[in-house]
């Protein structure tokens, strides 16, 4: 069983669609959200939380971050990185282009490929498109990424250009040297705010031909309004039959708005940073648990959350576990983050096919404003209670 | 329903029995190990993996911390401990009398109680008998301790017999003033290393009568053969109709050394705090996880164990997320080795049960050796390997 992209249902007048992707490992019903595993376990989760309490349907790991520490040779010789880490799901790997970009100390990229340091020891690494495909390989996943170049927000025209150029000759060496049958991969279209730049990365990717379109360098200091502008403009220039993921984004209301804009799959770190920094997306608005008010709180974090946090812990234990410094919060509110973010795209799947999606947009938006009003003002009302 | 403790079969020429503990929140099965929950969460795991992975029919919690953090009377306006932290199952607090002895800085120890300073703001306490028993009503466990005054080691006569005087008194204090109907209230047998004062304070606890008997201030530095003297020579002065409770051991030899000796439970942090070192009790020894010779051994760590750790993960696996400082490398070091102690324990009973335990303890504690043995062996082996 190889990759496929079934499109189930498409939204009249928009690039908006409901679709579902085939991979090895089963399917995954989109627009999706990957939980991002970094280096080879989602933070604080066992691999039967991450299926059976978020329902997560395919997750994304890091090759830079894997490449580096253990080594994708190493977990090549233990079976690859589903047996690895216990993941019969889907997995995409990223290719390492952002790590190189956003953790390494000193990076020199050349048309050849990008020298780089470790962050975690300093040793010289050198990756070309060709090794970035290799490693990817070996690890496994479903899913792989060509090596691409992010550049840095803002850029000159002559930087994103250059930057660009290589964009379209890596892909060609990706797809050269990609051997491994059943394994999918996407190209990712860069360019940065220059909206030429990505209609001739977009080009170049769609002469090579790939099973899958990224859009990257997003998410790197732009306001909301530029990226969703980006966007707005690159999925256009997509093949229609082929899944578009987002790399990188983002925040709730982000996914609703890309998701209006046509995007089909989403990665990001936010539900899970968020959540080990005590920091609770709920349908109300955020919740800063360590807050005093929360002390002897006995409601859920979410009174119509139905995740398994909520529907056993009081706000008053979660606060107390942050402040007791104890491992469970980080479960319980990572466990509570991710399960929001599966119910929200489950909804978003529910409005496109019942035809309603702009409806949905536009209440989703109102209440968190509602929310985030009204959390700002009760905590105007008792700044004393805020510790 | 209320708390009794019934023998299922006495060991013909030694004290060491089977029982069964009925609680308010259920049945204990003893000989039983306590996996300690400190501060309201068995650290690193889930309610449901405590109950389910590890199969845990008791838990301690420590009145000390949940008195500093969040507070009992949180805890009790919250519904109680099982409430708060989602354990249905019985539960036992400690009085914070070791606490008092091992965490705070200053303390000052009078015939009226103690005054102490919290190890986490310095601010002051003052916890007396009556007050040690209000704080546990509160918490709502089912199995309470008396306050007890710990010694260190070594301790003078004096200074032994001044802590055993109070030992005499506070219990008394205790008894009186608690009223929880089903809460089962232990005494504490104190008197450091001399066997004189032990004897007295067990006479005094029996004058008192309690549901339930502690041997408490060991494991304080002694020689495991001092230990094991002072168990030896104290459960004989314990009424044979009530549960011996050995605080704060131990080891899994000590374990097998104690039951022999008439212990009916048992708590300590060991399992779980070695646990989150990366050092794991296996049938063959401990292994220090984090050792380079792990790095591509593809074995469980154990490869006789059943538990959800050594069932699905390479020694391999948990050595990478020990290295790469991931969260998930607690929960299932934690599992491992709580499932190590509550299997061994399960066997303890199965040898009394089958009347073989003086076999049985000379054949485990033989294969401890030779673990240990070819550990350090192979350690030798391979000098540069060990990182």
């Amino acid at each position: 069983m190889g990759f496929s992209f079934e499109i189930i249902k498409e939204d009249q007048g928009s690039f908006r669609r409901l679709g579902k992707i085939t991979t090895p490992h089963g399917e995954i019903q989109t627009p999706v959200f990957m939980p991002v595993g970094t280096q080879a376990t989602v933070k604080a989760l066992t691999p039967e939380e991450v299926a059976g309490q978020i329902r997560a349907e395919v997750i994304l790991c890091n090759t830079y971050h894997l490449y580096l520490r253990p080594g994708h040779e190493v977990i090549q010789r233990l079976g690859g990185l589903h047996r690895f880490m216990n993941w019969q799901r889907p997995v995409l790997t990223d290719s390492g282009g952002f790590q190189i970009y956003s953790l390494s100390a000193l990076r020199k990229i050349s048309d050849e490929g990008a020298v780089f340091q470790s962050h975690l020891d300093g040793s010289t690494h050198f990756l070309t498109p060709e090794r970035a495909i290799e490693i990817q390989q070996a690890l496994g996943a479903d899913i792989i990424m060509c090596l691409d170049e992010c550049i840095s927000y803002p850029a000159t025209l002559e930087e994103a250009a250059a930057a660009a150029d290589r964009t379209t000759v890596w892909p060609g060496r990706c797809r050269e040297s990609h051997r491994t049958e059943g394994q999918a991969l996407f190209g990712i279209v860069q360019g940065g705010m220059h909206k030429a730049l990505r209609e001739k990365s977009a080009c170049a990717l769609q002469q090579i031909g790939f099973d899958g379109y990224a859009l990257g360098g997003l998410s790197v200091g732009e306001s909301t309004e530029m990226m969703l502008d980006i966007v707005e403009h690159a999925v256009p220039l997509l093949p229609e039959n082929r899944p578009r993921y987002l790399m990188g984004v983002g925040k709730p209301a982000d996914l609703v708005e890309c998701v209006g804009r046509g995007i089909d799959m989403f990665d990001c770190v936010l539900p899970t940073r968020n959540a080990r920094n005590g920091m609770l997306f709920t349908r109300n608005g955020n919740v800063i648990i360590k807050n005093a008010r929360y002390q002897d709180d006995e409601r859920p974090l979410d009174e119509q959350c139905a995740c398994y946090t909520c529907r056993n812990y009081s706000r008053a234990y979660l606060r107390h576990l942050f402040q007791a410094g104890e491992v469970l919060a980080l479960t319980l509110a990572t466990v509570h983050n991710l399960h929001f973010y599966q119910e929200l795209m489950s909804r978003i799947r529910a409005a496109i096919r019942a035809g309603r999606y702009a409806a949905f947009a536009a209440s989703a938006a109102a209440r968190w404003r509602e929310g985030e009003r009204r959390r700002r003002a009760s905590a105007t009302k008792s700044p004393g209670r805020s510790g």
